[in-house]
This record gives structure tokens, sequence and C-alpha cells, in this order.
């Protein structure tokens, strides 16, 4: 037995919607910069902030993609490429969201950068350059990759035998061989309010927090 | 100048923490059914409802996610064996950040539900049987494709000349033939409380209002 009763309109939540709700606009936040600059520890400390303010964020970093949605993907030139392609599309999913994502990855070039600029609308993209010197990322060697890179061990390595392009259009620059990563943070978040990212009462209580 | 204040440790937000501060649980909701049975059309009415009580959530479909992510991907059996994977890692990945995504997808191989079941821990999927007869779904039509499907226009359509698995062990069935929307949604409401989603305020007001 059908019942006439059934109208399948459509009712849809929209993105102003979920933006109203969690009281943030929703930005891509992406991190280049090479590898040991602080990409992903400055994503991780951001996100801290944002969330003691009640933001709805996520960091999408190598730990939570190479393995996952990007698992079929080798370190070719044409895959490296794919895999920013599909962490930018991702990125505009969780936008439309309502949530913040921090992309933390080296993202060396700028033709890949600009793609995913220019897959979302004007102010959606904010570009955060992790500026460190060639000499204090090597210097760091968290992992140990730049010794390999330096042996040969490892390929086309960013910085070594792979070119960086440095942003030309960064929306926040960070200096992280002479700021601590508390200094950067304060330095990120007044740009963000500079950008609008915060509506009016999470605005004010972050102007009094700074 | 270095500063020696760098110290470069490791701040995490958890799940967990996103859990608490949206005061639910996130969970997969994974609508599967017949072209027609009311899939795209249950999740937006129980993504209106959740949204109203202050979840985060988001819905996946064809419409925001074959051009983006998988913009890249044929129909053929194999492309769309890697659609419902990446559909999978990128609601693994909302789970992460806190959020509920409800996909609307027909998904009509067990076997390709199954994996991304095993993508996540046990209670963290919760599958939706969108059920109707192949009889209404083909009188609605709303797209025009059962038509063409039965002219042969459209190959491999499911329901006319391709399988749609019944699920065997869906944690939700709704009959959209024989219920309304609204009833449909009561009904998921009552099942996602069953199924502990929201944490004990928001389960209260729930509670209150069904």
């Amino acid at each position: 037995m059908k019942s006439d009763n059934v109208v399948w309109h459509q009712t849809a939540v929209t993105r102003p919607d979920r933006n109203k709700l969690h009281g943030h606009e929703s930005v891509i936040i992406w991190f280049t910069g090479l590898s040991g600059a602080g990409k992903s520890t400055l994503a991780n400390a951001l996100e801290a902030r944002l969330h003691e303010l009640r933001c709805a964020t996520i960091v999408l970093d190598g730990d939570n993609v190479r393995h996952g949605l990007c698992g079929d993907l080798s370190f070719s030139h044409e895959d490296r490429e794919e895999n920013i392609r599909r962490i930018g599309e991702m990125s505009k999913l969780f936008i439309d969201a309502g949530v913040i994502p921090l992309t933390a990855f080296i993202s060396p070039f700028r033709s890949d950068r600009r793609r995913v600029r220019e897959l979302v609308a004007k102010g959606d993209f904010v570009e955060i350059y992790v500026r460190c010197g060639l000499e204090t990322c090597e210097q760091r060697d968290v992992k140990g990759m730049y010794k390999k890179a330096r042996r040969g061990e490892i390929k086309e390595f960013t910085g070594i035998s792979s070119p960086y392009e440095e942003p030309e259009d960064a929306e926040i620059i960070v200096d992280t061989d002479t700021h601590t990563i508390e200094e950067c943070v304060d330095h990120m978040m007044n740009e963000l309010v500079r950008l609008n990212v915060f509506h009016g009462p999470l605005e004010e209580r972050i102007a009094s927090s700074l």
C-alpha cells in the first residue's frame, strides 16, 4: 500500500546554516613549507586553540590521508599531483560541512596549490607559508629524512633534490626559526580575525584573549 | 637567529574532544537502496532534524562527490568500487572530525558496503536500508532514469540490468512506499537514540520531542 502523503520534497541544510551553528566561517587553512618547517606542529597547535574556542576543525596530514583516501597513490609526480587534488576536494567538502580543515602537506608546487585555491570561492582558501631555512629544517630532521635524502636514499626530496616553490600570495607567513609556537599561533589567530573568519561573539572572545 | 624556546611538541585534539564539543558521537550513516527509493531525500530530512538539534552533519551524495573528489572516475565496475572506497575513507575522516556524514548512494553490492563497515570501529557504521519496491521507484522515476534504462540507454542500471543486493545486517530499515518522510525520520531518530549516538543532554531533548 502506497501512501499519498509521501511528499518527496528536498529540505537542505546549507553551509551558512552550519557556519551559524558553529559561530565561524569555514575556510581551508593550507599550510605549506619544507619538511621539518613545522607545518604539522603548527596545524595541531592552531587547531587546539580553535577547539578551545569551540570551533569545528580537523587536521589533515600524511598520517590520516596517505594510508586512507590516498592509500592507492605512489610518490610519482603524477600521483603527488592527484594526492593534492584529492586533499583539496576533501577540504572543500569540509568547508561545506562548516568545518575548518587545516592541511599540513609540503605541497611544494605553486600550480598544485593554485589549483586548490581555484576550487573554492575567493576568501575560502587561506595559505599559510611556514617559512624556515633549509639549514634549520635539516638540523631538526625529526624523522631522519634529510640524512636519507643527502645519501640519495630518497629520490626527489623537497629542498634537496626537488624544488620548493615559495608562495607568492600567501595570506599568512610564519617564521618558525625565529618564533615560538605560541607566537606563531597568536600571529595566525590575529590574521584569521583580520580575514573575518570568526563571527561577532567569537571574535570578541578572541580579541580579549590575545 | 634561532630561538631555543621552540619546543616542537605535538598537541592534538582528539575525536572524543570533538564529540564532547558537539554533544554526540560521530557515526557514518550509510543509506543504501534503489534509485528513487528516497535515499537522498531521507538523508537531507534526517540531516535537517539533526541540525535543528545542533548536531554537526554533512550529506554526501552524487551532487557533491561525483564532480569533485571522484570526478576522475567512470561508471565502470572497477571505478564504482573505487568511488565507494573513497566515500568510505572520506566518511571516516568526517567521523574523526566529530561530524556525522550521511551518505546517499545506491551502493548495490554487499562487498562494497562491508568494506566501508570494516574501515571503522564496531558501531561507527550505521547502515540504513531504504526499502522500496522496484515498481514504486520506477513509477516515481524522478530523473527519467528508469525509462532510459528500460530502453537500454543506460547500461548496468541497478534493479533493471544490474543486481541490487539487499542488506542482511542493516542497523535500520525504513520502508518509503508505506511511510511518510516524517515517519521515517522519527523512526531513524529513535534508532539512533537506541544506538547511543547522542550524549545525555541531547538525548533528553530528543526524547521529549519524539
